[in-house]
């Protein structure tokens, strides 16, 4: 049985455990003020190209998020989200729980415009209904789309029109800039964003993501909130030397793009099969349409979600390869695929 | 310059680091619904000699006490506190960002008693007023006491009496239970307390705590919590493989049991040297008095945090020993410190 | 200009604040343990026709609201309610920032059904998502619609067999239990709910409003849940004096069908003039379709807000009519509204 | 059985009464937009003397310091107050509910000094622990003594110098301000704090508070943190017509002025007789300390509270009066008390 349901079931890659294992006995500085997580401080802001930004880790995404979003935002502020988002439906009211709503933009391609932001804005009026103030995407979205630079550059300008933070939740970042459809480098993102993360936990980490906070004013006190919140790793270094390895020869960038070949092969074999796509995904994760009979068949050896029923007959399914995906693995999928029509 | 300033200032214990490796890349479920977590909570619970007890993993302390006590608690329902509890102090009021009031007691043992929690309730006495419904005590203590079985009775007694849940912060746990002057076993805590947990990062683990909540009525729903806190970690294994490993032979206890050890030879050194500590701790902290004159000369080879000021000329420092200290290093300081006088 | 606007526009019946001045000099008690707040319980009690419901008087609504909601919730609870529902819309994300996600149900007459809850509840499986518990549903809705006695029966029966609680706003319930189509009495209300406020500011209180906790296992402690937010005022008589004003001779029933009478007025007229609804309400709320240049002519006398674009040349408005709303006015504007033709 | 216990017992002053009664049927627009309301601002700012501070209206203490703290701070900044603070005793942990820790100062005199507020900066010196932010303090404190302007003074300098908040609950601000060893004006209040509130319910208003905010930063969107606490009156002219009586011809100090008459009335007579007090009270809050028997035989006639125990024979009673306390009743239990010696 092989799993294409996430890409969070290994662990991490063998070098990021290397490395943990070379600094395992040395005696460093908790909470994060090691000199390995400096030094990983210092190569992310020159592969985003800026020494301005501030940069934390964290161990989670939903810990980031939830730390990020309640900092950034007074009691009052809302979060704009697209209806897919996953701190809307699956964090477990994580954002609600540090008492701020979060205003749902019915969406099918995974992605916010400009004008579900600003009807959005135009509905709310007074002081009677909650003050919108952060815009909250996903790059990849939840179901594998990606945004280019002209749509981000548009929301951007969107955002400082309206007095709105642009906050990039970055889960799978790595899956979405080395998609071959991508056209965002690192730098494009810390200049047209208030804040992203760098997802490590589902490219290679063992755990951790990187937030990464380019607008000044969201940077004050920002320890203060991750301590509040629980996210001060007294071993801080655990997720400093993961970082530093990640990043100091691209080795982050290889893996999405691994993960990323491994769901290119599958959607080719599946389009030359003959069926459809639930949306249009060119990173990790895609939704094949089946015949349920088919998804029958597969599920003996491969596991994944059942995502959504189309019709009577036919249902789309989940497909999430990763850095840890094996090309045999993917071909065994593809022959028995083509095998079972 | 060797560090005597914490217990988590080196990496994991080598077996720990060896156990990821070998499960690194099996394919899990995630969020610790992995065949390894369970077997470290089937593992656990036979420690602890209780089937019925649920157990969950954490990436930190901080992170475990907002989860559990928030949880555990309605909106009006307060904690009782000695005033040295890490809650209190060091956890940048992470308890009253969950929206609870800590009452604090002041002690100077770092222990609470039956007497400070009855004058606590006594004073309670209407709506006006928070309700007391948890008492928070660390084992050890902040300052390095721990609790004897007789004390840990009695306090049990009058939260049962009183309606109280009682919970232990056990950060330092290992230290605590493997102390020459302790007389409780895991078994014990579980009958006398309603929720403790085991720390793993300050004794041998990467990162980790286990919750265990031992009353029936603290169980329900109890990872609803932990998503919507962002601790439930995707790649959950990461945490019961090392509690699998931590507990699989004891290493647990003999990592604590080495550390205290370490304390120990300091302690008699330290006392043979003519000196007075600031509190009686059988455990991993000590804190000795010295001459300020003393303490800088030390400062030349050791870090150390100096905690208090005791006169002009004395103040008292803290020690911290752990699994990774080498008698080398304490051998080393007794020398430099006896040479000093 | 005669406002229509909203039913919140005059201060209170005449005969509150007669009662008010008969008792103004008397020494009472604080916070609501006066013995006029104890009359009205219990003269209220009679009216519901149980000895056993808890009742505590407010205020306001959004104040009722986010205090009784958050008392009954624990943190990863959630609340389904209509799209229309106040507490998704009008109270600022008060519930929110209690801590508590609400689920908004799309809905076109403002009420909830039992398949909408289902729907909801087979949605949510596991702990990434919050835990729906607690059905939000207002009586009148906030678009004039009532529910019938069969439909409260029938969501009343849904709730129970998930395990929810049901909470009706009652901001307007003299209108709707008034309402010509009304067949439900408040001894209906508390058996098939667990929770419903009275509203009386907006039927001929200066303020107030009756919570009424049917469900004993929601009573516990709740007066420090009111403390907690503000809520327990301590001149508490003056809520107490009102309801006692209001129930003892059914005066307010009396005031809430004068003002359903006043809509009814409005409403016959405005059909007979050949317009059409927005939503079917027999209650104090209406909401016609007039041409543009219609109501251009009516607001050189009449204040009422436009509520919603229908084309390019109709909208439709709201009028709001109360206990104070007289038939002059009304008739004066069926005068107006006919001579416009 | 005349009542001592506290200076809400009673409605309101009998203009109030008058003032509610005409304008009751007038229409006006809803949540404290009414021109009643924007007069009585008006009205408040040319007593304070400043055009530039912000005024809005409350129903009640702990509605107004729970809503404008947490207006006021970020999620990691904290409150000092000193320990008999309201916010720290008797508001069932409303501040901690929004989030925020209170840092008691240990105080005898119900008063805070720049001494006490250096001594918690200086203890708070990283992100491990809360960010002091906000200086709590009651004038008068709850224990009857009040500020003297050189008093308050040192500490708008320290809070300056420290960029602290300096908040005044003034629930009792017109005894303060009309004490005969007062010599604080509402212009010195505007110009050495940031914010404060101007309490009626207990000073002649059926309800109402009005909060003052001076310090620019703090005005923001002040009107959505209001309703989102629950704190925006649908009939908001009710707070509006009372502040507008109580200031149009200074009601408000000669009611204050009148208490405060007859606590001296009190204070007096009891020295007289010998007896000495638990604290210097110059308010109309006195705490006189006499023999058990003493006490024994006033209950039967005077309802007051019974505040501490002093000695075996002795305890401290707390005698609270009001605008609506008569001197008949003060002469009355002057000439009990002499009696019964």
């Amino acid at each position: 049985m092989y799993s294409f349901k996430n890409d969070y079931s290994e662990g991490a890659h063998p070098r990021i455990l290397q490395a943990l294992i070379e600094t395992n006995l040395e005696q460093v500085e908790g909470y994060g003020t090691d000199s390995y997580t400096l030094k990983a401080i210092e190569l992310l802001k020159q592969k985003i190209g800026r020494k301005d930004v501030d940069i934390h880790f964290f161990s989670g995404g939903t810990q980031t998020n939830l730390t990020a979003l309640s900092a950034f935002l007074r009691p009052h502020e809302a979060i704009i989200a697209p209806s897919t988002g996953h701190i809307l439906v699956h964090e477990t009211g994580a954002i609600e729980a540090t008492g701020h709503k979060i205003i749902s933009v019915e969406v099918t391609d995974g992605k916010l415009t400009p004008d579900h932001i600003k009807t959005v804005i135009d509905g709310h009026t007074d002081e009677h209904m909650v003050k919108p103030k952060l815009i909250y995407i996903s790059n990849p979205s939840e179901i594998g789309s990606i945004y280019k630079k002209a749509e981000l550059e548009q929301l951007s300008q969107c955002c400082r029109e309206n007095h709105l933070f642009l906050f990039v939740d970055g889960a799978r970042l790595g899956s979405a800039l080395s998609s071959k459809e991508n056209d965002i480098t690192l730098t494009d993102l810390a200049a047209l964003v208030d804040s992203f993360y760098i997802g490590g936990t589902k490219n290679g980490a063992l755990i951790g993501e990187a937030l990464v906070i380019c607008n000044e004013i969201l940077k004050d006190d920002f320890r203060f909130h991750m301590k509040q919140k629980g996210a001060l790793l007294a071993k801080g270094k655990v997720l400093g030397i993961q970082f530093l390895e990640l990043f100091k020869d691209d080795l982050y960038f290889d893996l999405a793009a691994h993960a990323n070949e491994m769901a290119n092969l599958l959607r080719n074999a599946i389009t030359t099969a003959g069926y459809q796509f639930l949306t249009d995904s060119p990173s990790n994760q895609i939704f094949p349409i089946l015949p349920n009979s088919l998804i029958t068949k597969l599920e003996k050896n491969y596991s994944f979600y059942i995502w959504s029923k189309i019709d009577h007959n036919h249902s789309s399914i989940r497909l999430v390869t990763s850095w840890a995906t094996t090309e045999d693995a993917v071909m065994a999928f593809i022959k028995d695929l083509n095998s079972a029509l």
